[in-house]
Parts: structure tokens; sequence; C-alpha cells
């Protein structure tokens, strides 16, 4: 249930179903010709949002073949959510006309208010707010990306991935939105509900964060924050999320000269760093640095949850990035595994003698094609020794004959031992091999160093 | 000139000739059938080595279209270069063979010496060196993936690119070598010469360095460490190497783990740590600690050369990575630069007036396509300014109308104010766009904390 604050400033709580799986959107100034703005409608067309969609513009009878309206107040029926990129001067008005009309919830991607640090700025800013207070509508932004949602096809640029999954996140940067969306889908991972938050004029990080911790069909909350104004309130958000969900935080403004930077961007108070990473570490939230160390996590969450052990083997063919793995895995913070005689035996059986090694890391040697069974039975033998929590397999997936049973194989030894395979591509990472790796539930990385990193990091900490 | 140490074992100097401009090779124990060994002749063949080529196999007429010798005693002449491949039984004798025919330099694929830790695998490389002794012969490896040679078309895997350049790489591992060079090619680098020393059984590493501290086709020299033999001649090597090229090694075995990883692969001794990183901070090493990160700042020399100055400007379309742009400046010890009033009246001139900043980070606003003339006249007014070492260019990179005369002019505006550009691929990489900012002189990065951080790292310590 939303909460409300001592401010008294949220009078309704988050309009969830208005803003997530509206039956109808109304686009507001959308343009009638292809200019960038037209991207926010076509966004809705492709790959499909499924309800009733009205753009408003009063310069035209149709765009991009649907029929236009002059007015928020023309419009056949009140939309549960208005998709606002008119210009910044005629925003408040417009805002206005779906407060009287009756719109629950409304997405302004208009820019040009509190983030500029001018007093314009700001006081454009509470008009917004002012208009929105007429009626019962809340506003996501402004100066936002909106929000992401595959299940319903909401989405604010054209083309996003279709594929729905259990992953939120809620960001200050809708650039940084869109990008973990895309990465994030080249690695496998798919979304319940991504949120641009923008100025946060009204509802913020917090209510989202709040709304997600509750919500069935997410299962990792990720957030990207340069700050809050009510700091205290989005901690406690966080910590219920923690409680909750996987969690991991992205903080930025975490020096000088970020701090000043998001306050130039959003307008955000960064805060001390080490008193958010306190408060984040108390939060049970995973911390990550920067895009690609959060979507390493992800992946690492993805495709294991949240490990518990730290007993690390490495299974390689090529030897040299086997010792800097040995390397990433005590500079990590994570161990090498004593693998038991018992393994040991077993993989002298697997290995030819020469350049292979039945010591953690295993190196089953060089690696020219046609060892994709030499991988699978290094893997069965080390995957089942009590002393390995997660095994890192180096090299090994590359298209030829049977690659796929191959992924196959070497999922269904991870299932059975329950524990996560995180697969590092070697020499070069293989689109299409990546892909059926994800398919088969396999955490695959561009390198080693990374994987053992974000595994360190995804780690549950000993209580 | 190639140094003699004080083991007298070195009596004749690093064949410089033979081995990297050979004008025959034979390839001594190449399967008849399309086994992985064969790939060591497709490799001559694709895409090129100029020389003759002669296959070695008493079981074959002819491999792959050429004339095939059933020994190296009965080819036409005396080759500069033997490839070995054969089994680790006949290695010995091939090597004796090679010695007693006057051949002067022989690279060695075949594995299962030392590197196997046993006493048996150390005996068969001491009859290696032996055999190799009873001419004038000098061995790379055995147990290494030989040497790459684009100028002249030597290389170990077929395919590689064919472009030579100015970087050198010694590595201890083979696959690296590989990965390097296919990775570094993806980013605009080309190479000189790339050796994998392999056991280093006769030719170290530090032979390798010495000769290419002076060869004057090498601008940069990196190198992959796992140990040395002679600890003492190798830094004095790196120290060399570090006063007339730029220096970039890349030592593990760096954790008890990854040292014993190194022993098993190897059987190099890592050494302590923090010795070697003092004593590679005295040889003017740049230190990375990973494959991404030593290709990071591979790109900074390779497009900028070693920067002196630590003042950076940031200049972004999307907001929220400027905010962790502004982050990884700080904390990889660079500065955000305080731009002059004039820098920003300029900027003021260039820049809408909704969601931007003249600040640094410097942002243009929302980015949808289109704004390339105003990214080329923010970049021109930030790069002039005399606080400013160097910029960071966060997105605005992308195929749309006139992109390669944006590049180009972007390019320009850097080679006349003589300061590095490092552009940030944003949201994703386009390795066409990618590969017109390499050949451009524009270093390009999939994220701007990794470009800083490689910048840092390149930077020229203070005197």
């Amino acid at each position: 249930m939303p909460s409300i604050d001592d401010t008294g400033r949220r009078d309704a709580g988050l309009p969830a179903q208005a803003l997530f799986e509206p039956e109808s959107v109304a686009v507001v100034g959308v343009p009638r010709k292809p200019r960038p703005g037209q991207l926010f409608l076509q966004a809705l067309l492709d790959p499909g949002y499924r309800g009733r969609i009205y753009p408003v513009n009063p310069n035209a009878d149709e765009i991009l073949g649907l029929r236009c309206y002059p007015s928020v107040a023309s419009l056949p029926e009140v939309v549960d959510l208005a998709i606002i990129v008119v210009p910044t001067a005629a925003a408040a008005a417009v805002v206005g006309e779906c407060a009287d009309r009756g719109v629950k919830a409304a997405v302004l991607f208009t820019a040009g208010f509190s983030e500029l640090g001018t007093d314009e700025g700001r006081a454009r800013e509470a008009e917004l707010l002012a208009a929105a207070r007429r009626g019962r509508l809340r506003l996501v932004g402004p100066n936002c990306m909106g929000v992401y949602v595959p299940k319903t096809g909401l989405a604010a640029f054209p083309g996003m991935p279709s594929e729905p999954g259990g992953i939120a996140f809620v960001s200050q940067s809708g650039s940084l939105s869109n990008r973990l969306v895309w990465n994030g889908h080249e690695r496998g991972l798919a979304f319940s509900k991504v949120i641009s938050v923008g100025n946060q004029a009204d509802l913020e990080a917090s209510d989202f964060v709040e709304y997600l911790a509750g919500d069935p069909e997410t299962g990792t909350i990720a957030a990207y924050i340069e700050g809050a104004k009510d700091g205290r309130r989005l901690w406690r958000a966080l910590a219920e999320a923690g409680r909750r969900k996987h969690l991991v935080v992205w903080k930025v403004g975490r020096t000088a000269s970020g701090a000043r930077a998001a306050s130039s961007h959003t307008g955000a108070l960064a805060g001390e760093a080490h008193v958010w990473s306190g408060l984040l570490r108390q939060a049970g939230a995973i911390q990550a640095r920067d895009v690609e160390e959060m979507l390493d996590v992800l992946v690492v969450l993805g495709h294991a949850g949240r490990p518990s052990g730290r007993r690390m083997a490495i299974v390689t063919g090529p030897g040299g990035p086997a010792v800097s793995a040995a390397d990433a895995c005590e500079e990590a913070g994570l161990e090498l595994a004593e693998l038991s005689a018992e393994t040991k035996a077993r993989l002298r059986e697997v290995l030819a003698a020469a350049g292979t090694s039945v010591r953690n890391p295993v190196d089953i040697g060089l690696v020219l094609g046609g060892v994709t069974e030499m991988y699978r039975r290094a893997v069965e033998a080390t995957i089942a020794d009590p002393n390995v929590d997660a095994a890192v397999v180096i090299g090994g997936f590359a298209r030829g004959e049977g690659w796929q049973e191959h992924i196959e194989a070497i999922a269904a030894l991870s299932q059975a031992a329950g524990k996560p395979i995180l697969e590092i591509s070697f020499p070069f990472s293989d689109p299409v091999v990546d892909r059926a790796l994800a398919q088969a539930g396999i955490a695959s990385f561009r390198g080693a160093e990374r994987a053992l990193r974000a595994y360190a990091l995804a780690c549950r900490e000993e209580d």
C-alpha cells in the first residue's frame, strides 16, 4: 500500500493500474511529421501496446494511421494514462486539462523545469504540480523517459524487447534505463517494469520502490539513484524492498564532481557517499558502480539467484585466462575451492596428460574444437564436489557439432547440482551462443574477472 | 643488441630475421587430414605468408595443395623457421634434426613438458634444449602459440587480421595473445609482433622485450606476465623498454591462488605481488589488471599517446551517464575541468535552454537524432578551453545523415587542439561507427567509467 508522507503532498496512492496496465493512452503533443517526438507514439505501435491509443494534436486529423484529437477534453473517453510531449511552456495547461478530465496518471517527457537550476524552472515545475492537484492526477517526470512495461506493450522507444521478465528498474536517468533494457536483452535479461522518474516533481523513486517491493511480477529491483529529496523515505523503501526482493542499487554522485553533475541533471541532492553506502548495506542492497557491473550482477541473480557460497571452481581450456581468474577470485573475496581427492581422481580419468591440470583451476588443455565432451565431463566431476559452491567455465562454448546439446548438458549439470555455472566467452562472444546459454539458464560473461566480481557482489553477506 | 646473460646459456642472439621475417618456413608434423593441427599450416595460407612453405609429414605427398616432405633433412633448402606441431614424444628428435640442418629458429606448439610440474616433463624439456644446442637453433616455446607478424603474414590461426600496426605483445598465454589481437582489431588496434612464449625453455619474455625496445616498427610494448625464471633480467629489460616505448604490463599471479595457477600453467614462479608492482612502477610501466583494461589502455595510447593532463571535460547528450562519468573521473584520480567564463559563454550560444548545462559535464540535452551539429559545436568550444586537457564525449555518434563527416569534424577538432577525445558509445556500440572512429583517430569505449580509468592509468606520472 502506498504510504502518505508527512508533507501530506501525496493525496492519492500510486495509480499502478493506470500507469502500468492502462486500457487507454493519450499521447499529447505528438508531432504531425516524423520528428523525434513522434517516436513516443511509434513506441506504442511497435512492438504493440494492445489498449486504445489517442494522438492529441490540434493541427492534425490523423497521425501514423490513428485518428487525432484536438485536445484531451475532446477525447471520446477518460484515458487511464496521458503521455505528454508538448513544449515546456504548454505543459502545465495540458496537465491541468488532464486533471480536469479525470485522467489518473501522466508521464511528462517534456523538460525545462527544476533540472535547469533556475527559479523560473522551479516555478514552472510547481505549476505542473498545482495543475495536477486540481484533480487526482499523479505525474511521472517531468524530464523523464516514462515507463517500459513489456507485458502491456508500453515503451518510450519503438522496437523495445517485448518479452516480460522479473527485473524492475527505477532510474533517475531515462537514457540509462533504455541502455539497461537493451544491453540486458542482449544478455538474456527481461523486465517487469522500468520507470524513468526524471525530476520526481510528484511521484518519486520511493513510491515505485515501495510498490515494486510488493509486486508479484518483480523478483529483483534495480535502481539508479542520483539523490533524493527525502533520503530517509527512500532508504526505508529500499530497506523494505531488500527484505522482500533481490535489490541492486547503483548510486551515483559519490564524489563532489558526481554530486554537482547530479544536481544539474535532475536537481537531485546526492548526499554523502559513505552515508549512502552504509545505509544501502544495511538495506541489504548489492551496490554496483557502473552499468556494466549492474548488468553483470543482474545476470548472476537472474540465473542463479543470490548465491551464498564463495568456494569457486574454475574449469578452463585456455591457460592464461584461468590464471587471471584465480587472481580475480581472491581479489574479489572469493576462494579457489580445494577439490577433493575423489574429484581429482575422476578428472584424471577425463583429461589427457599434456598441458592439463586436475587441480583447481582445472585445465583441460589446448582447445581447438571437438572438445565439448571433455568440458562436459570435467564440469560434471567438478560441480559435484562438495567443496565447490559454483563453477566458472572458461571457453568450450562455440558453434560446432552438437553445440546446443552441449549447452543443455552443462545446464542440466548445474541444475542437478543446484550450483550456478558462470560461463566465460573465450576468445570472443557469439551472440547466438550467448542467447542459447541465457535460454538454458547459464549466466555468461565476457571475462572471468567481471563474472567473479559480480558473483562476489551478489553473494549474500554472512549473518 | 641481444644480451648474453651470466648463465652463458644464450650462445646466439635472438634470430629476429628468421623468426619475424623468415623467407621460408617448414611446418613439421602437420596432419594429413583436417584435424586441429592443420590449422597451423592453414594459418600461413590465410591471410597469406608470402615466403616458401614446406609441410613435413612422412605419410603424405601433399597437404592443402602444398608438396609435402618426409623430414626436415629432406627439405630442398635450409628453412629460416620451423613450426613444430609433432606429438610430445617426437619433439626432441625433430628439434635435433632442425639444429643439425642449420635451421635458426623453431616455434614449438607441442605441449607436455615442464608445465606438467613433473620430473619427466622437466627432463623432456631439457632434452629439447640439448637438441637445439647441437646447432645454433633458438626455440620459442614449447607449449606456446608462436608468433603473429601481420607484416610478413605469420600467424598461428587462420584469418588473423592482416593490417600491421605499432603494438607488440609478449605473452605467457597463447590464448590471451590470440584474444588480444582479435578484440584489439575490433577496436582499431593493429600489431607489429605478437609472441606467445610458452614455457620459455630457451628464448624468454626478456629476450623479446629487449629486442622490441629497439624495434623501429614497435611504438608500444604490451606484456602478459605470469612470472620469470630470472626476474631481475626481465625487470631490467622492462625498465629499458619503458624508457624507450610505451609499456603496458598485465602481471598475473598477484594472489596466492593466481600464483599457484600460473605455476601449473607455464611453470612460472609468480613472485611477490607488491615487489612486482613496485618494480613495474619504477620501470615506467602502466599496470593493467585484466584483458579489457589492457585493451582500454592500448586504445588510449594508440589514439592519444601517453597523456599528461588530468583535467577532463565531459560533453554529453544523455544525462545519467555523465553523472556516473563525473564520479569515475574523480575516483580514478582525474579532475573535472573548471571551464572558463569564455567557454561557458560560447556554450550558451550553442545549446538550447531546456535540459542542458554549460557547466562541466556539458549537457547538450535530450538526444534523439539530428543533433550532430550541436555536439560538434559543443566539443569545439570545450576542447579549446585552456583549462581542459582531454574530452570525453558521450553519445552523438550514430549512423545518420552525414555521420562520417561528423566523425571527421570531431577528429579534426581533437587534432587542432592537440588534445585527445575519448568517445563513449551510447546507448550501444555500432561496429561500423566504431571502426570509422578508430580510423579517424578517435578512441572509443563502451562506457565512460572504463575510458576514464584507462586514461588515468595511461597518464604519465608527475616527475
